[in-house]
């Protein structure tokens, strides 16, 4: 058997699961780590400013690769980057989470290093780590190649993030190079079970509806979910996480469920449904609007990841993906339905210059986006924007609604431009959110990605001046900054304006076009401070105090 | 007795302990508490720009105040800023983390809102917590008084960092306003006997040493070791994270340990010493340049902050300040030594023009600081310029050599500059660690603070560079920026200048002078990407490279 460094044989493994990028900081403890990264010509290091930027564009990067890792020294780096695992824990991102620690010996004596508490134990931050990851692993001369492989299995198969620590001693012992992956496949008797059971339940029922939510996505099952709508013609829609799953010209697309604030036809026709196909469905408070849905999933059909319930009936080892394939070779089912979405964006309309506000840019940017973007929407109010869009083919929208951190999105488009640049990538983010983490714009230029950045600029956190009692509260201003001249500190060649009104606007969208190919773009769009897409009223607290 | 909310009681013992600022980031869990620091008038509300810039300037506030405090919401902010509370701890830092977090009903019934892993596991991030603070609490109908007594009185003995989580339900219940501050003091026998213990071994000594360390300054027997090392003239000399604590005029101060790298005389006394008096020691590897020390604790005189150790011998219940003190009373000794340190910087020279490099930098920011400045010397290469200066009256020096988080400084001195406007706040950072907070500067502005701020452009991570195989590594590269420009883009009024020559940094310093009493000063130092101050050769890997 031919034998490898430890470290090596984890980079080859990354790569093999498509990884070409790894996110993270040098330290100390990590040399031997990001040494084996440069060592490996198929993988590049990537060095961000700080760790949980490094994390947040490792989320980026898996979300449209599959899968990511990051690199962090012990202590310091890895605790700086925890917030950006825990979300990737949220949002089901399948990170490796890789911290090079000082060597064995120092672990037994508890030697007092640098990057430690004053009790040197070098376990506790893998400790703290065990609370938001899918599982931990501390190496050793004896357990390094078991522990590794258990980890990227656990990894490819709950697409949740895991946690990896390497003593420096461990990076170079040799293991054997025989890594498999395990494969997952589906219980066939089960699948044939379920499929039937399904088809059943759509056939004897009155009105089924698709629900499509984010897990469909993270297990890879958007063209299973497409194909099954396409063939039967089923009402569809989705929940704000799901938003990009369903084909949007698909007949009997019903858009996204916003609650009984709009899309009527999406709340009444899932709200009274008797046979709900629920696709990767998470139920969470801004998912479903509240808790505004009137069902409960243990009487309808709840596809997962790995089992399928039907009315309650639970069929284990059943894959999301398997299940929804069978389903659509198998049935002959058809509806006669024509129903159309009423929430969607009409064109956007110029006829006399106006302040600049959501009214005008979304709808705007719904026609600037175009087939194969990525179009990242940062935490707070942006995803309420995206809502009526109409997407063209492939468009994915990435946000963060179960975990919700601001500043997430900035570093999240550098992951996403890195993971394909063939793809345009578009993020709009809050002035609020965006100075959490603005510094990362500087890896995207020396590392000449191009994404076009929309910084909407209102004086403050928005989105939290709409939940809480005075729109007016001092804490909800941040401080004020010249965004226009935030790319040119950074050196890189770039495309920067502002825009205060709808002509600018759609001015700069136009020069964006021609510049975008060449260079990153990185736009300002200046609002009132109390400026909403419509939608947000649906968290809103007193949402009757923005009604216009 | 009258009640009170639990927000406002908790506010009120806080600002007890002096604290008048409170940093962090609102959110919608926090709300209530936020609001409670806007309604107390003598505590002000401070906004970073993000959650781990908010926990450095917490640490940096508490360096000066005593305390301090920070708020950010459920697991997004709280997770941000651990790395920040986790330095804390290992520094000896008094923090109190509050987070707020959704009510109780839902707690309990694990109901998924925003800001949570999928299993609503509301407990999760207190126990990531739990393994890098001093205790944590979180409170309950029941609890709320008893458990915020307890979290402040563990934090005033202890000086480390405390985890309050306050459900919002939790905020407003109203309990007994009767916070006492519960008394520690010594044992007056034991403090006899372990006086009378010490002073006989330092009359049997040959050749007595005191040797100050950090936990001096953080339990507060600053004036308390320099009355003794005045009355008895005893040679002394610190560790590295102890270095302004002996006043630099003492006779017989020997400076700084730093092994047998230099300052032989202070290596050869303290390694010789038959009685070394060391009061608040930490033994770790930087603190010690790397163990270099001869000598074990347990054979000489080791005061802690609650015990003192007298040749092996553990004294309970006496505190740090109150031995020191009777110690001073009671000896009857005077060395008749007259040693001299041989660390310490000659005048700054300026007969030609070079390029700036360390040698210049250091002696003349050692003439530019005064007594009382605030001096922050950010982890990595700094320290070690710090080491040989000369300090004028109470200058304190503020480093992080046990913690070592890279980007901690810049919020520190906002921290520091905040906690004490009488005050010059100066810092010194490298441009590798400075990218990782910088946006924090915007913080600094908006609330009109005028810090002097150094950063040296040395194209890296220099620290990281002299420890690893090969400087040329590009892993240690980090982006360029155009850092005059960046106080600029944060719009405040601010003095910025760059400086390539010995020449220009002098000029700029003289400019300066003028400029700090009205404005922020932010200025560039460019040196050679391998320009280390000397004694960093001390943690360097094979030092012989670099010597000249």
């Amino acid at each position: 058997m031919t034998k490898i460094k430890v470290t090596d044989y984890l980079i080859k493994q990354l790569n093999s699961l498509g990884i070409e990028e790894i996110f993270g900081l040098p330290g100390d403890y990590n040399f031997d780590i990001v040494e084996a990264i440069e060592r490996n010509k198929n993988v590049n290091w990537i060095g961000s400013t700080n760790e949980l930027n490094a994390g947040y564009a490792a989320d980026g990067y898996a979300r449209i690769k599959g899968y990511s890792a990051m690199v962090s020294t012990y202590g310091v780096g890895e605790l700086s980057a925890i917030n950006a695992i825990a979300g990737a824990m949220a949002e089901n991102i399948p990170i490796i989470k890789i911290v090079g620690i000082p060597s064995t010996k120092h672990i037994e004596n508890k030697t007092l290093l640098h990057h430690n508490l004053t009790n040197a134990d070098y376990r506790a931050f893998e400790r703290a780590y065990s609370n938001v990851v899918e599982t931990t692993a501390f190496l050793n001369k004896e357990n390094a190649k078991k522990e590794i492989d258990r980890l990227i299995n656990t990894m490819v198969k709950t697409k949740k993030p895991v946690y990896l620590a390497i003593p420096m001693d461990i990076c170079s012992i040799e293991i054997e190079d025989d890594f498999k992956l395990k494969e997952i496949s589906s219980d066939k008797n089960n699948l044939k079970i379920a499929a039937d059971l399904i088809i059943d339940e759509i056939k004897k029922s009155k009105n089924p509806i698709v629900l499509a939510d984010i897990l469909t996505r993270r297990f890879n099952a958007i063209n299973e979910i497409n194909n099954f709508i396409e063939k039967t013609s089923i009402p569809s829609c989705s929940f704000l996480r799901g938003m990009d799953i369903i084909e949007n010209d698909k007949k009997n697309y019903l858009g996204v469920y916003v609650g009984n604030l709009d899309n009527k036809i999406c709340y009444d026709n899932l709200n009274s449904s008797d046979c709900i196909i629920a696709s990767g469905t998470v139920i969470s408070d801004l998912n479903t609007m509240g808790f505004s849905i009137k069902f409960d999933l243990k009487n309808h059909i709840n596809i997962q990841p790995y089992y399928t319930e039907i009315k309650g009936r639970k069929i284990e080892n059943v894959l999301m993906k398997d299940i929804l394939k069978e389903l659509t070779a198998k049935i002959n089912y058809k509806s006669e339905l024509n129903l159309k979405r009423t929430l969607v964006y009409n064109p956007s309309e110029l006829k006399e210059e106006k302040p600049l506000s959501s009214d005008y840019i979304y709808p705007r940017l719904n026609e600037f986006l175009k087939e194969n973007d990525i179009f990242i929407t940062e935490v707070g109010l942006v995803p309420f924007g995206a809502i009526p869009m109409n997407l063209a083919k492939n468009i994915t929208i990435q946000n963060q609604i179960l975990w919700g951190s601001i500043g997430w999105a900035t570093p999240c488009a550098e992951g996403c431009a890195m993971a394909d640049k063939t793809r345009r990538t578009i993020l709009v983010t809050g002035d609020g959110a965006h100075q959490l983490t603005a510094q990362e714009i500087s890896t995207m230029m020396r590392n000449n990605l191009k994404p076009i950045i929309f910084v909407i600029n209102n004086s403050g956190y928005t989105v939290e001046r709409i939940l809480c009692d005075d729109v007016n509260y001092k804490y909800n201003d941040i401080a004020s900054w010249n965004y226009e001249m935030l790319p040119k500190m950074f050196k890189g060649d770039c495309f920067c304006a502002s825009a205060s009104t709808n002509k600018e606007f759609d001015e700069i969208l136009k020069a964006v076009e021609k510049e975008q190919k060449e260079k990153l773009c990185y736009i300002e769009l200046k609002t009132d401070f109390l400026d909403i897409p419509y939608l947000s009223l649906g968290i809103a607290k007193n949402p009757q105090r923005f009604k216009k």
